[in-house]
C-alpha cells in the first residue's frame, strides 16, 4: 500500500493539471460531451476496458486484477454548475456562466490517477475495480438511477465515494456511519379559499387564516409526530397572498423543502401534510393543492464497510484526522448506488483558510485546496485494496 | 289613564305587602305550589277568570272588557333560586338555600295589583287582558314553552313583559328594537387523542396540542365567520386535559358557551363548530364528541310594538328616563312568547345606590327598590291600554 | 313643501343634462378645476351669494332666506376616479382613465338645481341653507377637513348629504341613527426574522411562522377584545415573505384593513395589534415595524336628527320606501362635518334590475337610476326646510 | 478471563439467592438502612476494604490488585420503589407498597458475586477495582451526587454500570456511543389572565386562549428552534383550566416534561420557554409563573471506552448478542459519574416472553430473567480487567 501512496504522490502533478484542465471546460448536467469523451479515452490509454454513453453519458472502466477476487466500485462524478465564475484564477471556466463550482473536476482528475496508478498494480489486485465516472450530479433525477438501470453495479460488491469539501480543512476526513446526506424535498401548496371584501370576511374564505393555519399546524409534524431520536426539517421557505389591502385574498401559496434521513419518515411526512392540510382546509372551507417532489433521497452508509473505511484511512497518512461528522442536510444522488450495494461516501476536507479557500460550494469563488485530491485518491485506494484483501469478518449486528 | 296609574299608586302598599310575601316564601322552578295556589286564588277574589296549572305549574287570567276589541297579554314569572339568601331583610327568606334573587316576586306582585285596578276598570276596557303568570323561567326549558301548548297565547294579539333590573337606577326604563337579549348555549366538547408516554409524542395523538389548535380555529368564527355587523360570542370556558407531567393525555374536554341574538347566526355556529373541531380533528388523527344544548333563544322585540311601548312609558310619568339601551347577553325564555306574537320585553330600573342596593341579579345580597313595582305596573298598563285603544298606523319598513 | 317638490320635477330635464355634462367631464380628485368653476359660475348665475376655492378646490354658496332663523347644511362632491370608464354610454367619459363611477356627478347636478328652486322659494325660508360642494371625497385626506378649516361649517346648525347608491333599488332611502359608514384603515406590518438555510431551522428566525402566529393571534382581537356588541373588522389583505423553496424568509410582510364604527374601538384596535406583534415578535426573536395609517372615521348620524329626517322623508313621496339599514364598510369624509355639527347621512336608492343599473361603485360599468337624483333632491329640501321650520322638542335620551 | 467467568458461573445460585433476599425486603430511596449494611458486610466478609455512609447512605468497597495499576469503578444502585407488587413471586415483597420493581435488587447482587470473584483473583489484578454500591437511584436529586462529593470517585479512571432491562430479551446487550439516556425535566407553567362572564370576552383576559396559544408556540421550539440533528422533547402533558360553562377562567395551568440528550439543547430549551411564554402573555395582557425543575442530566457514554466496552462484552459467551441501541429517554443519575470521570453504561437483557417476564420496569408485575446477573457480571468483570489490562491507544479523535 505504500508504494501506491508513493507512486500517487509522484503523480500528484498530473492530477492537478487534469483538475485544471476541466475546471477550464466545464459542463452543465446532461449536457456533458467533451468530459465523458476525454475520460473515456484517458482510460483506454490507460489500457482500461471502458464502456462509454453508460445509462447516457455515463463512462464505466475495469481494471481487472491478477486474481479473482471481490469487486469495488469507486465514484467521480463530473458535471458542472450553471455559476459565473468570480475565482480569478488563471485556470478560471472559459464557459460563459458555467463554472466547476463544487468540485467535481477535482473528482474526476482523482480517480483517473487513481486509476493509472492500479492500472500499474494490476497484477497484485485480487478482484476487480469499477471505476463510475458519473455526469449530472447536480440536477434532479441525476444520472446515477440511469447508470445503476445500465448495469454500472453488475457484480458490485461494494463503492466508495468522497466529496472534497470547502468547509473542511485540509487534512480531514470525515466519515458517518448511516445517513450522511439528507434527503431534500420540494413541495408547493397552494390553498384556495373565496376572496370578497375586506370588510366582509363573513362572505369569504381567508385563504391567509387559513394558509397561517396550515404552517402552524405543519410545526406538529416535527415536534410531535416525527420520532425525536429523528431527524427531520419542514420549512415553509416562502408565502404568497394577496394584493391590496381592503381585498380578503383569494388563495395563498406555500412553497417549501422537507429534509429527512429515513425513507420511512419522509413518507410519513408526506402523508401528515396531506392529512393536515385536507384537514384544516375541511375545517375552515377551503381546497387546495399540494404538489410534493422527492428530491435525491438521503445518502445511507453502511455500518461495516464505514468502520472499515475508518481503518483504511486512519494509514493513508500520517497527519490525517479522521473523524465521524454530523449529517449533512444537502442532497446527493450518491445515494441511489447505496440502495444497491452497501459502501460509504465521505467527506475529504479541502478548505484552506491560509490560502483564502473558505468559500463555501455553489459560490462563484468556490475553490479547494488541490493537496486535497492526493488525499481523496489514497483513501478511496485504501479502502478498495483493504476491502479487495480482506475476508469478511464481522461484528455482531443487531437481529431485526 | 291618570286614573288607572292613581290608583295603582293607591293601591302601592298592598304591591309591596304582596312582594314580600312571596319573597318570605319562594319556591323553585318546577316545584312551586302555593305561590301559583296564591295567585289564582287571588285573581279567583278578583272576579278575574282563572286557568290554574296551565302547561304545569302556570296561572293564566282573564280580564274581559267591557267593549270587544283586541287582546293584549302580560306576563309574569314567579320562580325562585337555589340561593342562599344573605340581604339580612326583615321579609327574608324562611326556606333554607333558596331565594327570590332576581325579582320574580315582585314581578308576580306588580301583575296581581295591576289586575286588580284593570278589574275596577273592566267596564272602560276595549277588548280583553291576559295575565300570564309563568313557573320556571329559571331552569331550561323553562316554563313558557308548555304555556304556549297549552294554549296562554290563543287569541293574543300582543305581549308585554318586563324585568326589574337591580343594575339599572330607579326612574329609568330601557328598550331595544329587536334583540334585547341573547340566546345563550351550553356545549361540551371531548378531543380523543391517543395518550402515551411524554418522551414519546410520536406514538401518541396528543390531545392538548389538539384540543389548543381546535381553541385557536374556534377564534375565527367570530373574527372571520360571523357577519361582523352581528354580535356573537364563543368562549371555551373550562378546558381540561392530563393527568401526569410526563404522560401525553388520552383526551381533552372544553365546555363553554356561545351567546347569539339571531337564530340563522346560532344555528351558523353550531355548524362551523363542528365543521372546525372535525377538520382539526381529521389533521391530526383524533376523535371528538360534540354535544351542544340550545338554551332560551334570544329575545326579539318587535319594532312596531317597541315604539309604540316608547309612547307608552313616556306618559307614565314625568320622572321616568326612557331610553334605548344595549342588549343583555344573559337569557330569558319571554323569547319563546315573542316567537308566537308581537310585542316588547323592557327593563325596569330597580337600583338605588342611595339604599345600597346595588347587588346584581343571582347574588346572595341581591334586593330591589320596591318602587320600581309601582314604574312597572304603570308602563305595563299604560302599553296595554294603548294597544288596545289604537287603530293601527305602523311606519314603513323595509321590505324585505 | 308640495310646491317645492312639483318645482323640482319640472326641472328634472336640468338635473339630468347637468349631470350628463359632469359625467363625461370627470376630474380626479385634488384636480378639479372645471368642475369647480362650473359650479360656482351657476350658483352665481342663480344670485347665490358665492364663495371659490374654499379649503383649496371648494366651492360654498350661501341662500340667505327672506326670514331669520337657523343655518342648514347640504352637501355634494364632485371629484371622479382613476378608472377607465366602459358602459357604452352616450355621454360617457371624455377622459382618459378617469370616471365618475361613484355618483358624484349626480349629486352635483341634485344640489346645483335643488339650489335653483330654493332661490326660487328664498323669500319664504326662515334662516340660511349653506351649500357645500366639496372636492376630493375618494382620496384621503379629503377635502372636508380643508374646506371645514375654511369656515364651510362656520354658523351651521346641522348639516346633511346623501349618496346616489347603486346597491339599493330606486325608490327607497336608507337611514340608520349612529354610525352609518364604517372608518376603514390600512396598516402594514413587516416580520423581520433572520434568513438563513431551510435545512437549518435552528440558525434563523424564521419570518414566515412568526407571521402566521401574528395572523392568528390577530383573529383575537375581534373574537375576545372588541365588545361582541360592537363591530369591528380586522383583515389582512396580503402576506408576501420569502423567495426559492430552500431558504428560510428573512421577513415578512402583512398589509390589511381596519374597519371600525366607534373611534374608541378604533384606537383600541391599534393598541391591540401593536401589542399583540411586540409580543409574539419577543416571543419568536423577530422585530417589527407597524405602520397603521388612519382612513376616513366612521360617519356617525345625529339620533334626534336622523328621527326628523325620517319624517322629513316618509313626506317627500308616496311611493318612497324609507327604511333603516344596516351599516355600510365604506368610508366617507362626510364624517368630519358630522363631528362638528349634528346631522345624518343618508342613502338614495339608485339601482334598477329592470334597466341594467347592477354594477356596484367603483366598478368601470357603473351606473345610476338618474331618477334617484329628484329623490334625493326632494330629501334634501324637505330635511332643510322641516329643521328651519321646526321648533326643538326631543324625545328623552339616556343620560350618562 | 475465561476461568473468571467459570468462576461466575460457579456462583450464579448465590447470586439467584442475594437477589431474592433483597427483593423480599425493598427499602424506598433515602430511607435504605438493612440493605447498605447488608452490602457492606458482605464486602466486608470478603475481605474488601469498606467505606460505609458514603454520601448519606452509599457503600464503597475497594479491591486492591496485586500489581500497580489504573483504577476501574462498578456501580450498581440498592432502592426500591413506592409500588405494591403484584407479582405473586415466593420471593416478592414483605413491605406492603414497597418493590424492587426496577431490578436494582439483582444489580446488587450482580456486584457482590463479581466482588466475591475478583476479590479470589486479586493478586493477578493490575490496578484497583472501586465497587460503587448507590443508594437513592430512583428518587431525584439521587444519591451519585452526595456519594462523589463524598469521594467515591477519587483516583478513578473510568466506570461501568449496567441496567437489567426487561423490555430487552435476555442474551442481549445494548450499547451507545455517546448518549444514550436522557436528561428528563418537569416544569409547570401557569397563566394568570383575568376571568369574568363568558359573555363578556372584552372585560377579560381569557387565560384558555392565551394558554392554547403557548401550547401552539411551543411546538416551535423543537420544529424551529432546536438544530434537527439533535433530539428534544417539549410535551405539555395536563392543561386545567376554567370550572363553569359560562365563566371565562382566570387562569390555566399547563404541566409538562422537557426530555434532552445535551446540556446546551436543555439549557436553550428552557430560555427559548420562558421567552415564548413572556412574548405571549405579554401579547395578550396575561402574567405567567414558570417553574422548570431539572431532572438527572443526560447519560453520555464516552466513546471510546464504549468501544471497548463492545469488544470485551462480545467476549463474555458465544450466545450474546451485542448492539448499538437507541436512546432511551428515561432519566439515571449515573449520569453524574460520567459527567467526572469517561466510562459506559449498558443495558442487559432481562425480557423472556416464553417465561411471561414481558412486564415493563414500574410495572407491578414486574421481574426480569435471573439470567442476565450471570451475562451481567461477565460483561462488568470483562470490561474492568480489559481496561486495567491494555495499554492506551486510542483512535483519532475530531479535534475541536
Amino acid at each position: 500500500m505504500n508504494q501506491l501512496f508513493s507512486r500517487l504522490e509522484e503523480l500528484f502533478p498530473e492530477m492537478v493539471e487534469l483538475r485544471r484542465m476541466f475546471h477550464a471546460e466545464p459542463e452543465l448536467s446532461f449536457q456533458e460531451v467533451n468530459t465523458p469523451n476525454y475520460i473515456a479515452d484517458y482510460l483506454e490509454r490507460l489500457g482500461v476496458e471502458v464502456k462509454r454513453n453508460v445509462g447516457g453519458r455515463g463512462v464505466v472502466g475495469y481494471i481487472r486484477g491478477g486474481k479473482p477476487g471481490k469487486t469495488v466500485a469507486l465514484r467521480a462524478d463530473f458535471d458542472a454548475l450553471p455559476i459565473q465564475e468570480e475565482t480569478g484564477l488563471p485556470f478560471a471556466s472559459n464557459v460563459q456562466g458555467v463554472m466547476h463550482a463544487c468540485g467535481h473536476d477535482g473528482h474526476t482528475a482523482t480517480l483517473l490517477v487513481l486509476a493509472k496508478v492500479l492500472m500499474e498494480y494490476r497484477e497484485q489486485i485480487e478482484g476487480t475495480v469499477v471505476l463510475i465516472h458519473q455526469f449530472a450530479e447536480e440536477l434532479a433525477p441525476g444520472g446515477a438511477i440511469e447508470m445503476i438501470k445500465a448495469g454500472c453495479l453488475d457484480g458490485v460488491d461494494v463503492i466508495f465515494g468522497t466529496h472534497l469539501w470547502s468547509t473542511m480543512p485540509l487534512g480531514h476526513i470525515g466519515y458517518r456511519q448511516g445517513p450522511i446526506m439528507a434527503a431534500a424535498d420540494k413541495f408547493e401548496l397552494t390553498i384556495r379559499g373565496r376572496g370578497g371584501h375586506g370588510a366582509s370576511p363573513h362572505e369569504t374564505v381567508d385563504s391567509i387564516t387559513v394558509a397561517s393555519s396550515v404552517v402552524s399546524q405543519l410545526q406538529q409534524i416535527v415536534s410531535r409526530n416525527v420520532d425525536p431520536l429523528k431527524s427531520a426539517v419542514v420549512t415553509v421557505g416562502s408565502f404568497h397572498a394577496g394584493g391590496p389591502f381592503n381585498v380578503i385574498a383569494d388563495s395563498a401559496t406555500l412553497v417549501g423543502t422537507v429534509r429527512t434521513f429515513d425513507s420511512s419518515v419522509q413518507d410519513f411526512i408526506i402523508e401528515r401534510m396531506e392529512q393536515i392540510t385536507n384537514g384544516i382546509c375541511l375545517a375552515m372551507g377551503a381546497d387546495y393543492e399540494l404538489d410534493y417532489k422527492k428530491g435525491y433521497p438521503a445518502v445511507v452508509n453502511d455500518v461495516t464497510e464505514t468502520e472499515q473505511f475508518i481503518d483504511a484511512a486512519i494509514q493513508v497518512q500520517d497527519d490525517v484526522i479522521v473523524h465521524q461528522m454530523e449529517p449533512v442536510m444537502g442532497g446527493e444522488d450518491f445515494a441511489y448506488y447505496l440502495q444497491h450495494v452497501p459502501g460509504t461516501f465521505f467527506f475529504t476536507g479541502a478548505g484552506n483558510e491560509n490560502e483564502g479557500i473558505v468559500y463555501p460550494h455553489h459560490h462563484p469563488k468556490f475553490d479547494f485546496d488541490e493537496k486535497a485530491m492526493l488525499i481523496a485518491a489514497k483513501c478511496l485506494a485504501s479502502s478498495a485494496i483493504q476491502f479487495l484483501n480482506r475476508k469478511q469478518i464481522n461484528k455482531q449486528e443487531q437481529p431485526s
